[in-house]
C-alpha cells in the first residue's frame, strides 16, 4: 500500500522513486485523492532534486494516458505534429502547416491547439479573427477536413493529460513551472496523447520565452526528444531565439495577417527562415527524404502559392471566408491606432520581448483569466526591430486597441521596452542548434 | 502588496526573506488566507534552503504571537519552565517541576503542557491516572495553585502559537518535519507564549527520538537558545541521550510511579542524574547562585522528601488525592501483564526505544487521534536495559495491558526492539553537553 507522505520523503532525500509510484502519483493527482498540499510539496522537491530519464517517461507516460488519448487512425497517412514552448508573436503554426500539407508529401496535420492564457491568444484565437471559422469540431468531421485538405487545426476537445493540467495549475502558483524535467513531461504528455507520430519541436530561449539561455534550452530540447523517442514516436526540436519578438505582429488578427503575406512570400526574413525549418523537420523527421530536399520541398510551396491556398481550403472548410486570405484589408481594424516614434537617433540595440507582450496583452490581445474575450484586432506592429537603424521621428511600433487608455498604457510598457544604442548589436543567429532522437 | 507567490520564488532561490515577508506568511497560515497548497510548497523551499537567524527569529516571534500570549503576572516572583523535545518514558517533568518547587529559592514552575499525539500520553495524560486530578482549570485557580504550592501543570487550554499548529499538522504530511529551522521555531513559539521567562530544554538525541545525531541535537539547542535570548528569555539546553528510554517504565501510570520513585530517592540513577540536572539549570538560569549550588539546592528535595510533598500538595490542590504518592500500590492495575524473558546470555547491546515506544502504544498507552481514550495502566517496564547481562529465562521486561491479542503484538514488537550480543556496549554520557546563552 503506498502512501503519498512515503513518496515526498523519499524524493526529498534525493532517491529515485519506481514505475509503481509514479503512476500511484499521476493516478492520485487525476483522481483527486492526493491532496493538494501534498502534490505541492512533491512539486518543490521535485525542484530540488530533479527526476531521472526514466521516472521523467514514466511521469511522462502517466500523464499521457491521464485522460483522452487521440485515435488519429481515422486519417489517412503519416500525421506530423508541431509545438513551440510559446513566445511572443508566435503564428507559426499558422504558416508552417500550410507549408507541410501543400508540400504534397502525404503528410498531413491534424493539430489540436489549447486556448491557454498569456500575452496573445493561441492559435485557435488567432483562426478566428476570420469570421465564420469554427474551430470545435467533432472527431469525424476534423479527421474529413484533413483527410480532403490536408491540415486541420482546432480547439482542443475533450481532456487531454488532464494530470498535467492539475499538476500545471499548481505549479503556476507555487513557483514550480521552471523546472526542466517537468516542462519537458508537461509538453511531452500532450502531445504523446495528441496522438500524431512524427512531432517537430520549437524550443524558444531568450527574453521573451521562459527559458532564458541556449544552455537550459539544449538541455530541455534532448529530453523531450529523448521522451518522445522512447514512447515510439520520432522527434526533433529545433532551439530558436525569443530574444526579439519573431516577425512584426503581435495580436490576433494581426499576426494572421502576417502569416498570410509570409505564405505569400513576401513575409519577414526571419519568420520564413523559421517556418521553412520547422516544416522541413516535420517531412524530415516523417521519413520524406534527405533534409536538402525537404527544405526544397516546402520553400517551393511559398513561391507557387500553393501553401497559401491550403491556408484558404482549411478556413472554407472549417466555415469561415476563404476571401479574408485573399485580401487581408477584409479583417476588422481596430478601434483606435496610435504610432510611438522615436525621440532619437541611433540603434535598436534590445527589445524586451516580454514586455511587448504584456503591453500587447494590456490593449487586449490576450487573456488574463480563462474564457475572458480577446479584442482580435488589438495589437502592435513593431516597425523596428533588434539592430535596426533610427532617426528621431521615425515610427517605431503602431498600436491597436479599443479605448485611448489602453493605448496611452500600452506606449508607455512598449517605450520601456525597447533601447537604444549608438552602435548596432552583434546579430544572433535565428536557429541556434536542431537536436533529432537516434 | 505582498504576494505568497513571490515569496516561495525568493525563498525557493535562496534569498533571505524579509521580516514583513515572514509576519505576512505567518499571518496567511493563521487566517487561512494562503492556501495549503502554497504554505506546503514554501515549507518544502525552507527544507531545501534553509533559514538564517533573522528569518528564524521573526518567523518564531509572529507564531507565539499568533494567538493567545500567557500572562503569568499573577503568579509571583521568577517562572521558569522546561521543555523536551520528546522520547520514550520521559515523566521527567513529574520529577523536575516539584524538586524546582521544593528546592525553595522562589522560582516557581507554571506549566501549560499538551496532551499531544505519541507513543504515551502527555504529562497531563500521565497526571489523570490518579482519580480526580483536574487539568483544566481557569487561569485564576492556575495561579493561585502555583502561589500557594510552588508549581501546577495544567492542559493547554486557549490557543498557544495556532500558526504553528498548522504549520506542524502540513509538515507532518508533506515530509518536511526535520527541519531544523522548522524545528526550533516551533518549539520556541509555543515557549514564548507560555510566559516562563526562564526557560530549560532537554535536546533529545538518539534512536528514540527525532533527533538522531548529537550533531544535529546541538545545532537545534544552539539555536533554540539564540531565539530565546533574542526574545529577552534567558534559556538552556541540555543535550541528552535517547539511544535507551529514559527509566525504566513506559506508560501512563507506570511512569507517575516512577516518578514518584524518583521523588523519593529511589528513582533509576539516569533518570536522576537527568533529572537534578535539568533543576539545577532552571534555578541556575533564574539567576539563583552559581551551578553548584543550585545543583546542591535541588538534590536535597529528594533526600528531604520535600519534592514528594510538593507533588502531593499539587495533587491535592488540583483535586486528586495525594494518598496516591505515598501508597502507589493505590493506582490501578491493568488487566493483563505479560512477561517477556530471555532467550539466551549475553549483553543487551540496543534497544531500538523508538520501537518501544510504538509496542507500549500498541498495549494502549498512546494515542494514535486526537481525543482517543487512553489505558492509564498499560505500558511496559523494563527490567533490562543496554549494558546489562542477561541470562537465559531473565524477565526482559513486563508488559501491561488489556487484552492477549494486544499483549501477542506488543511482545512481539518488544523482543524485535532489543538486541543481544557477547560484549557489553560501549557505555555512552546521558548529558552530552549543555547550551547556553552568553
Amino acid at each position: 500500500m503506498l502512501r503519498m507522505y512515503d513518496l515526498i520523503e523519499k524524493k526529498e532525500r534525493g532517491k529515485e522513486l519506481s514505475e509503481e509510484e509514479i503512476r500511484f502519483f499521476v493516478s492520485g493527482v487525476t483522481d483527486g485523492s492526493i491532496p493538494d498540499y501534498q502534490v505541492s510539496a512533491m512539486l518543490m522537491a521535485i525542484f530540488f532534486r530533479g527526476m531521472s530519464n526514466p521516472e521523467i517517461f514514466t511521469l511522462t507516460d502517466a500523464m499521457a494516458h491521464s485522460g483522452d488519448v487521440a485515435d488519429l487512425s481515422g486519417i489517412r497517412g503519416r500525421k506530423a505534429d508541431k509545438h513551440s514552448t510559446g513566445g511572443v508573436g508566435d503564428k507559426t503554426s499558422l504558416i508552417v502547416a500550410p507549408m507541410v500539407a501543400a508540400a504534397g508529401c502525404g503528410i498531413s496535420v491534424a493539430k489540436m491547439s489549447g486556448r491557454g492564457l498569456g500575452h496573445t491568444g493561441g492559435t485557435v484565437d488567432k483562426l478566428e479573427s476570420i469570421p465564420g471559422v469554427q474551430t470545435s469540431l467533432p472527431a469525424d468531421k476534423f479527421f474529413d477536413i484533413v483527410n480532403r485538405t490536408g491540415l486541420c487545426i482546432i480547439g482542443q476537445s475533450g481532456s487531454f493529460a488532464p494530470a498535467d493540467k492539475k499538476l500545471y495549475a499548481l505549479r503556476d502558483v507555487t513557483a514550480t513551472v521552471n523546472c526542466i524535467p517537468l516542462i519537458a513531461s508537461s509538453i511531452m504528455a500532450k502531445k504523446l496523447a495528441a496522438g500524431s507520430d512524427y512531432i517537430v519541436l520549437d524550443v524558444k530561449c531568450g527574453s521573451g520565452a521562459f527559458i532564458k539561455t541556449e544552455k537550459e534550452a539544449e538541455k530541455l530540447a534532448k529530453l523531450m526528444v529523448d521522451i518522445g523517442e522512447n514512447a515510439g514516436r520520432k522527434v526533433a526540436a529545433l532551439i530558436t531565439d525569443m530574444d526579439v519578438p519573431l516577425g512584426h505582429a503581435v495580436g490576433n488578427s494581426l499576426e494572421v495577417i502576417e502569416a498570410i503575406e509570409t505564405l505569400s512570400g513576401r513575409g519577414d526574413e526571419d519568420l520564413t527562415v523559421l517556418c521553412t525549418a520547422l516544416a522541413a523537420n516535420m517531412l524530415y523527421t516523417a521519413g520524406v527524404g534527405d533534409y536538402g530536399e525537404c527544405e526544397q520541398r516546402v520553400s517551393e510551396t511559398l513561391k507557387n502559392g500553393l501553401a497559401k491556398k491550403k491556408l484558404a481550403d482549411m478556413i472554407e472548410a472549417m466555415g469561415g471566408d476563404p476571401a479574408y486570405v485573399y485580401d487581408t484589408s477584409l479583417f476588422r481594424e481596430s478601434r483606435i491606432s496610435a504610432v510611438l516614434a522615436s525621440e532619437g537617433s541611433g540603434y535598436v540595440t534590445r527589445i524586451d520581448t516580454e514586455e511587448v507582450g504584456k503591453a500587447a496583452a494590456v490593449l487586449g490581445a490576450g487573456r488574463a483569466v480563462k474564457d475572458q474575450k480577446i479584442d482580435h484586432s488589438a495589437g502592435i506592429i513593431l516597425h523596428k526591430k533588434t539592430g535596426d537603424k533610427v532617426k528621431e521621428g521615425d515610427v517605431l511600433a503602431t498600436l491597436f486597441t479599443s479605448t485611448v487608455e489602453k493605448a496611452q498604457s500600452g506606449m508607455e510598457m512598449l517605450y520601456g521596452a525597447v533601447t537604444f544604442g549608438d552602435k548596432p548589436p552583434k546579430k544572433k543567429p535565428l536557429i541556434y542548434k536542431t537536436v533529432r532522437g537516434i
